[in-house]
C-alpha cells in the first residue's frame, strides 16, 4: 500500500533533504524515525531535493508499507512524537499504487523571503539584505520569466539534468513590513532555479542590472550571465500540486 | 542628554533583559557594542525585566551620552552592524532629561503564543501544547481578571515587590492557524504575571479548571491557588506606552 505524507520543516539544521554522506538529512531523520515506529526499512521519496537550509511549509513524500497496525492519523501522532520539533508530518493519505511523489507532482511553488531591515525573528527565514529594493522594476523583470522557457542560465552548472525548459506559471513579488516576498510556480524547477531568479531579481531591484536584460540572460543559455545565488534559507518550498485523482479516500 | 531605543530582540539566546552573573543578558550584549561604538561605558536602563527566553517586538531602554559624533539614525546603522543578529535597534529618539524608561512607561503590552499542533516553525516562539483549548471558555475566564486587582496570586513567590496591584485593560484571545494568541495590557505587570495568567487559562481551556474559579484565586492572594507558569519562549513584549510629551523632535 501507497501513502503520501504531507510534511513540513526548517531546514536550518539539516544537509537537505536527500540522503547524504555528511550532515543529517530530512529524509534521513524521516526513515530513521519511521523505522523506529515500525521496526521495518521503509524508504522515503520525495517530491524532489530541496538544499541546505531550505525549508519547506509544504511538501509531500510517498512510502509503501504492507500493512498498519493504526489508522492514518495515529501514525501520524505516533510519528511526529518521534520527530524532532523541526519536522511535522501533516497529514498521511493513502495513494494510488502507481502515483510518484516526484514524477506525479504537476506544480510547485516556493516562497522567497527577504529582510529589507534588520529583524531578530527573520534571521535564518530570510535573506539579511537590509536593503531597499526596487519592486517595481523587479515585477518588470520577473514579467520576462514567465512562461516555457530554456533556464540553463538560472540553473546549477553542477546540474546534470538535460532538459532545462520550465513553465513558469506565476511569479508575484510585493514587500510586507519590511518583507519582500517572491511567490513563484512552474511546473518543475531545475537545480538553484529559484535561488537564481532571485538573485537576478535582487540584482535589478538594487538598480546594478537593467529589467529589459533578462530575455538576453535566458537566450545566453549561460549560468554566468545571470546573478548570485540568494542565500538558501529565505526559501520555503510553500505547495506541491498533484492530480486530484491519485488520493484513494 | 537622554536618549530613547526602541529595539527588538529574540530571546532564546539571552538570559533574560538584566545581567546577571552568569548567562548573556540583552542588556549587557547593548552596553558592550556600546562600548565599542563610543569608547565610554553607557548604561542601558531597560523598560523593566524580561526572563530568559522572552522575546521582545518592541521594547525600549533609555541612556545618556554627553555628545555624539553622529546623528541618531547613523548611531543606530553603526550600532545595530556591531550587534548580534538577533537584537535590533528600530529607532533612537531624544528625550527630556526627567524621562525613564521603567518609571515613565504608563501602560505596557504582551502577547502570549500557543501552538495548538505541531509546527517546525513555532518552536521557541510558542509553547508547544499540541492541544486543542476552548477559547469561549478562557475568554469567559480572562473577563474576570480585566480592571484594577490585587495579582499577588498571578505573581511569582520570589519577588520583592510589595505593591502587586495592577490594572489590566485589555485581554484577548483568539486562534489563527493552529496558533492561540492571548494580548494582554496593563498599566503594571508584577512578576511571571503574564505566563501565571496564561497557564491558569489554559488550563482553563483544556478544561482543567472552571472559568468562574478565577475571582476565588485573585481573592485568595496566595500564588498556590492559581496555575502552572506558561513557558517563557511563548511570551512576546510587544508595546511599552510613554506619554506623547516626552519626545524631542
Amino acid at each position: 500500500m501507497r501513502y503520501f505524507i504531507e510534511l513540513s520543516y526548517l531546514g536550518t539544521a539539516y544537509c537537505g533533504w536527500q540522503t547524504q554522506p555528511n550532515g543529517i538529512s530530512v529524509q534521513t531523520t524521516l526513515e530513521k524515525s519511521l523505522f523506529t515506529l515500525l521496526r521495518q526499512e521503509t524508504p522515503v521519496t520525495g517530491q524532489g531535493r530541496t538544499d541546505a537550509g531550505v525549508h519547506a511549509l509544504k511538501s509531500f513524500a510517498h512510502l509503501d508499507v504492507n500493512e498498519l497496525p493504526f489508522n492514518e492519523e495515529i501514525w501520524a501522532y505516533k510519528w511526529n512524537a518521534l520527530l524532532p520539533a523541526d519536522i511535522s508530518i501533516q497529514k498521511i493519505i493513502r495513494v494510488r499504487d502507481d502515483v510518484h511523489a516526484r514524477f506525479s507532482a504537476r506544480k510547485r511553488s516556493y516562497r522567497y523571503r527577504i529582510s529589507t531591515r534588520k529583524n531578530p525573528f527573520e534571521n535564518g527565514r530570510a535573506w539579511m539584505l537590509f536593503r531597499q529594493l526596487n519592486t517595481d522594476d523587479m515585477t518588470k523583470a520577473a514579467e520576462y520569466l514567465k512562461g516555457t522557457h530554456d533556464f540553463t542560465s538560472f540553473s546549477s552548472a553542477r546540474s546534470d539534468t538535460e532538459n532545462r525548459v520550465c513553465t513558469v506559471n506565476q511569479i508575484i513579488l510585493r514587500e510586507e513590513n519590511g518583507i519582500l516576498m517572491m511567490d513563484i510556480s512552474a511546473d518543475r524547477f531545475v537545480m538553484n532555479m529559484v535561488r537564481t531568479i532571485m538573485g537576478t531579481l535582487a540584482e535589478v531591484g538594487l538598480g546594478k542590472r537593467q529589467a529589459e536584460s533578462i530575455p538576453d540572460i535566458l537566450a545566453s543559455k549561460n549560468r554566468e550571465s545571470a546573478g548570485e545565488n540568494a542565500p538558501p534559507h529565505g526559501l520555503f518550498l510553500t505547495d506541491v500540486e498533484y492530480p486530484p485523482d491519485i488520493f484513494l479516500l
